[in-house]
């Protein structure tokens, strides 16, 4: 019979109170550490603790972390959880003065600075995920600037295009996902200590202080807000969620391209699963592996901002230790999907022939033709469309590309306009020829290759920015890192 | 440099084929081994294989079974996975003979069968759980059938009910639940062995046998379906979504009864995190944990079935291996919450003093004393609701409970009717107690005891039904568990 | 300046007030003339009311009936809502005594019993609209039970099969999507009426007989749970979703066999849109449409489920009103979907040719061939395989289809076995045709004719029998119906 | 009998043509026209008009403005849509010349940017709302700056501080949201004309014209991006649900603080609808209506995201007409959220009796006592808590609030130091006070006046900076319809 006036009960200890005992350990042990320190710090700069105090304190943490390994421990439910476990290491080593480095803070503030101290690193690797294949679409889109592809609208050909415009078309999407998602790797970027319980405290605390020596831009400033607020959680998965959308709608593209009818796009035998009894039967399950690793990121997103709603706006565990670690598979799954991309971009190929001859049967230059009608042959609209359809017609009955189809073209012009065209079959050629078709197209934002060129170059500027962005983060965590070690260090000098 | 000639590509093998391995490994060994042993019983029996090379090929699955321990190994790329790693044994060991075990089947049909197997015990499990669940809530319900609550409408108190009134709605809405679940179960329970590729086989099998001995209810019917179909999956998982949200309520509930102010509900010492400085300040924590678990559980639910949102059907690795191993984590975290809810309800009790106090304040059985006037002073309904009223506006000015301002009523109803009321104060106390109100209360579904105990009787013929299914699945699967051995054990015999 | 001592504020009666009377005249106006007429019946039989009374309050019913039109009223804020201009018009007419139908009843209990039999109709046509789907789909897999089609695994040409076989599979899912929905449907057919407010009522009413007047199966028994279950909902919507992630799935398979470069399915001029200057180009736009009609459907299914995250269990506003109308567009837009595709579905049609020249580009007879070999040959496994795919690789390199490479494949066999085959062309050509393929495919689920006559026949008793729980439902609201009208005519009679 | 070869088919007419033009007609009849003016002015100023064409087609656009109604107009089939429809005009006034005004241009391009413009006023209007919002939560704010309440973790009572620092924890989230949703207005505004079909044009058009005379900021660079991307849709309402997600936190507290038993909030009577019968029952339903309308809006918004979910990177029907339109209810039940909770925290006070009474029961100021012992005593942490709990276990033991505990406090005082206090009663009634708590917590983002008054000031300037980008969106806009009606007019200028 559970004895209900023990606490904690063994069915709450076995489904929460353990399973949290390791997150923490595994996840928060190092974070827990800095704050201790950075705490500390401000506590004997501001003169809320004596020099003494804190080089007690200070040598006293040295010790735990000599001493006590957090890798090594089990849930025995005799300290709650890992601050407990330090705390209780503290007044063993220093008695009543153990309980100090606790003045002017709280689990709520701590709890949130952990959180976001620990999804630092998560989002600086999925950014820079994103940020190489950024690098990798926009290396592959230059290398393939002048590959000619049929480009799609509402699944069936359309027009010319190549394979970099393609490319550069999806780098600009991911380019914004990646500005999206630094704009919520800043959200993580102001920190709750001082807020202690909820209203900051009666100690003369420098909360800007401890937000240095963290390494955080600043403070969130609203103590209320600094435990109450999920926004940067929220915030977060919100934006990384988008990239994994969007990037699965270009595979559902790089499947439609490999497929066995279409074969535009090639994957290389590293990628292709083969069956030995069906030789031309070639699997590129990468391509699959990628949407449901994306669809399942997105779902992981998804399931951390619901999680949220309606819940009370006040600290809550509902974003707090476990809901906060569930959220990491996010990361897991979908660096793997950003990773596998990249390298399948890198590896695939454009079938040159597959295109050409896909190409043809569309018949999908034969809007240049019309063009080409109005502005080299002086025709109405109408007139140039109706000789261009004639045109069509005719080579698709002939199973003939549009390219040689000189004579029957000729019979529409002339029919149509009552004379003969100035157009001979090399010019004809050449004006439906994708060739022409691609290099024609030299507006802003055209496949032309000076279109492109320009767009590439102002792609590298944006991916630089934002990995400056990422870079410029990282950096100011590592200086906190030594002022913190150095600041500490000065606490227990005489 | 990657060799892209070489399968598998690197990252293709550290992203999707090594994580796919460990996967197998941990999840499905047991089941594949199922299917060898029922495949090849079948293969023999109808005759595709003769008894020679059925003996043959028992007694190397012995072997590798006895030799080779799948928690041993580690992905090496030598074997793409953990079947290959199998059919690489056996041919090692039988030579050509080794392959005549795929005879009549594929890895679609195997892999569909061995992901229904593999959720049977977490079903069975997780229905397991909220079947005691709904026990603790029956067994709460019956011993707290006559212990007053206020209970709510939006928010706000209303009328008296009982404990165990209240816990009988819960009860009802998770038999449903409970039933739902147990038909998402049962869409587990059909065999796709036999389907093969895509269209069953041009040899005789027999896959009502093969569904016998893996312990189905028989196959699934159309060969494609078997292994284009995702609804087991999306069936299954939508069902599971609903039990979490449906508790998300009734933790909400019991968040506001715990709360300080309310005070309805009392959990002990066991389940609340106290202060020690504040002796007033009791957490009842486990409350908002139960929120949290139940939101990530949904929220995983949710993320299976939209990761098939525009899939093709076909078979596709959106519903296999990895994706189903994500799903696991939804049993995980619920089943967590579940047993957590059932070890707060069988501790929480009920506190009269603060549910006495609150219905004071809240007059909550004022339109009781309405009626009465109605049925047993004959007045018509406006003016019997305009004594009540008078009344209840009295004794709130003076701040005594309903039950004792007889006096205030009595000066109504003369002013009301022009005569003195025939119920003296007793009667007017005993009219206006919550007691009267709940036993006045006897309708089918009411909280007077008698109605609530025939309830009780018709949920626990319920959740008697709900049991034996998942115990007659249960049974199935170990007959059936019984019988292959014995077949397979019957091809080794001369 | 708004004045806050008076109801209402004006912000609340545009943004909720208004909205609400809108939405209650537009849908539930009807459905509460009949808890009026079923409630008074009711109180008259068991004689809470007395006949002259029940009389006065008959009449006084019909009397408005005859004279207010919903249709014609806008909110004015004189009344709250519907209901109570309703209960203002009886006051006006018969002066107290019109305050004596709402004895014993409470808007709590009204409400969902509205939205219950709001929700009837549109269940009801849904239901009608995709056991329609079924049956049109079901016809056509009948009359293109022999027609051939490549059939894809992982987006690749895996086997032949038919199009009976792959719609036949779709039926199987549809079916069973029918039959989670037609549970969902059963899930409305339980009255709340006399739970009244929470508790039911201190008078002696009948539930049971309000149930019957008003169409349902019976009671929903806890009548705490008649007011704060929303599982009705959620277990509707939530069902509802899974139709449409499924055939959301099939659209994905029309709209790749129907794209340019694989031109499996055709669909004719009257659901194509075509470009008169690209003769060729054929988009088969309704294709998309039904995929995001679908989407919307399943989001809008979502939003109802996820709008209860959280919320208390008790009467609330969460799933009321304006949440139930909000519910109603998932009705709309997939009821489009639903006859769209019934529309695409009849009307398509398999072109031969091209799944012919597929067919042999793929060879996706081969394993068949293999197959031949060890059951007529007497070759091993592996011999048979290395046969075949040294059969394979021949007629690809020489682009000609399977069925004519009998000279590759003696080669093969020869140099396999060192003996000839006795196989010669034409049965060679037999065993490598799709129709054998097919043919000999005929173990239960797979698509040979008789194998597929079966299944059909087992569809439409599945159907039939779902078609006949929907009638039977429509068959007791509209006795329920006649029932009332009668039962109410007689308390107008003297 | 459907004939088959007339398009359109019936069906597909009724589910999706009729639906469309009528969206079409009703949403984007208005920026139809201002493309069509502005990319007439663009052909004529590159010279790919001449000004005679450019002449006469601005008459006939005129001349159709004046003539044609959308209002006014049903489907009928004989134009596919409005589109077809203006075409259709123009030619039959026009002749062969009406067919120019679709040089170098695309429904690809043109529904890209009809829908960036359709959405303009509903984002415009909902920053409205979310600004005008968080105007008055900061005006509410600053008015009940020294209002105390209460404060909460985990769900229960904590601390004191004031209404305006709960408020203004909720602002900085609200601001946050704001410029989260203001960035995802920036991404509607660049332009997709002049990508035509996909690939630009071979006509020397100038995309930048274009883009300014439709008062966008720039041209959306890639072309193939300006009709595959969806992320102005996905970024857009994917900062939507923010807000509601958030807000729906806020209203959880609301209910609360109003909840009959705390009380800490107390709203008008213009919102509370109120019991006749129980007078002192005060449902602040407009508090419900919020959650619903919130989390309704969220699920729309989820919706629109998860549509996109699986569909090809290429111009697709699932990011246009149909789904655009489903989308815009989410502004619509957005709005009446953010109005009606604007009207709510104008019209809402804070119960000050009732703060004091549950301070007191909850004894929240006990740490500051702790906290004074250290300070001014000299005690160590441990021995300053020790005694503050004493004092509280006291109180409560007797039942009065802390502030008149002196006695008790001496008493513990005395037994744990040895010695008498130096607090008199009146410093211990100070030091314990609700407002010394909140004075004393004057650091950044505490509550104390001076620490609110500085973030007041910070919270004044965010919000200003976020009007201004949206009043400079909306200045943009009206320039460019001014410059364009120009630029048009002197089309038509000899």
């Amino acid at each position: 019979m559970t004895d209900l006036d023990a606490f904690p009960h063994p069915v709450y200890r076995d489904t929460v109170l353990a399973p949290l005992f390791e997150g923490v350990r595994a996840h928060y042990a190092a974070g827990m550490d800095a704050i201790n320190r950075a705490h500390l710090v401000m506590l004997v700069e501001t003169g809320i603790l004596s020099r003494a105090e804190g080089a007690a304190l200070a040598g006293a943490l040295d010790a735990i972390s000599a001493e006590v390994d957090p890798a090594a421990l089990t849930y025995t439910g005799e300290h709650e959880d890992w601050f407990f476990l330090v705390e209780a290491q503290l007044r063993e080593r220093l008695g009543d003065l153990g309980g100090a480095l606790h003045t002017a803070r709280s689990r709520n503030d701590m709890d949130h600075t952990l959180f976001k101290m620990a999804l630092r690193p998560r989002v600086a690797r999925v950014e820079a995920q994103v940020h190489d294949l950024a690098g990798t679409m926009l290396a592959k889109a230059r290398a393939e600037r002048d590959t000619l592809i049929v480009a799609y609208t509402h699944g069936q050909p359309a027009q010319p295009s190549t394979f970099g415009h393609y490319l550069a078309a999806a780098t600009e999407v991911l380019l914004r996902d990646a500005a999206r998602l630094s704009d919520a790797a800043d959200g993580l970027e102001h920190s709750p200590m001082g807020a202690a319980a909820i209203t900051t405290s009666g100690f003369p605390i420098d909360r800007a202080r401890v937000a240095e020596l963290l390494g955080f831009e600043g403070v969130l400033l609203n103590s209320y807000g600094c435990i109450a607020s999920v926004d940067y959680v929220t915030g977060l998965y919100s934006a990384m969620k988008l990239p994994f959308v969007h990037l699965g709608r270009l595979v559902q593209d790089f499947a439609y391209w490999s497929a066995f009818e279409v074969g535009q796009l090639h994957l290389p035998r590293a990628l292709v699963q083969i069956s030995s009894i069906m030789p031309q039967k070639r699997n590129p399950v990468p391509i699959e592996h990628m949407r449901h690793l994306a669809a399942v990121t997105a779902g992981r997103c998804d399931m951390m901002v619901d999680t949220m709603r309606n819940t009370p706006f006040t600290d809550m565990n509902d974003s707090e230790g476990e809901v906060q670690q569930a959220g990491y598979a996010a990361f897991e799954s979908g660096g793997r999907m950003l990773d596998l991309l990249a390298a399948v971009i890198a590896a695939a190929r454009i079938d040159g022939a597959r295109v050409r001859r896909n190409a043809d049967a569309a018949c999908v230059t034969i809007t240049e033709l019309a063009d080409t009608l109005v502005r080299d042959e002086g025709l109405t609209f109408r007139a140039a469309h109706h000789v261009a359809a004639e045109t069509a017609r005719a080579v698709i009955a002939e199973g003939v590309p549009l390219g040689v189809g000189h004579a029957a073209f000729a019979r529409a012009f002339e029919a149509q306009t009552g004379r003969a065209t100035r157009l001979d079959a090399g010019a004809f050629a050449e004006a439906t020829s994708p060739e022409t078709f691609v290099a024609r197209r030299d507006r802003p934002g055209g496949p032309a290759p000076a279109a492109l060129d320009a767009a590439f170059d102002s792609y590298d500027e944006t991916l630089a920015r934002l990995r400056d962005r990422t870079r410029s983060r990282a950096a100011r965590h590592a200086a906190a890192d030594r002022a913190r070690a150095a600041a500490f260090a000065a606490l227990q000098e005489t």
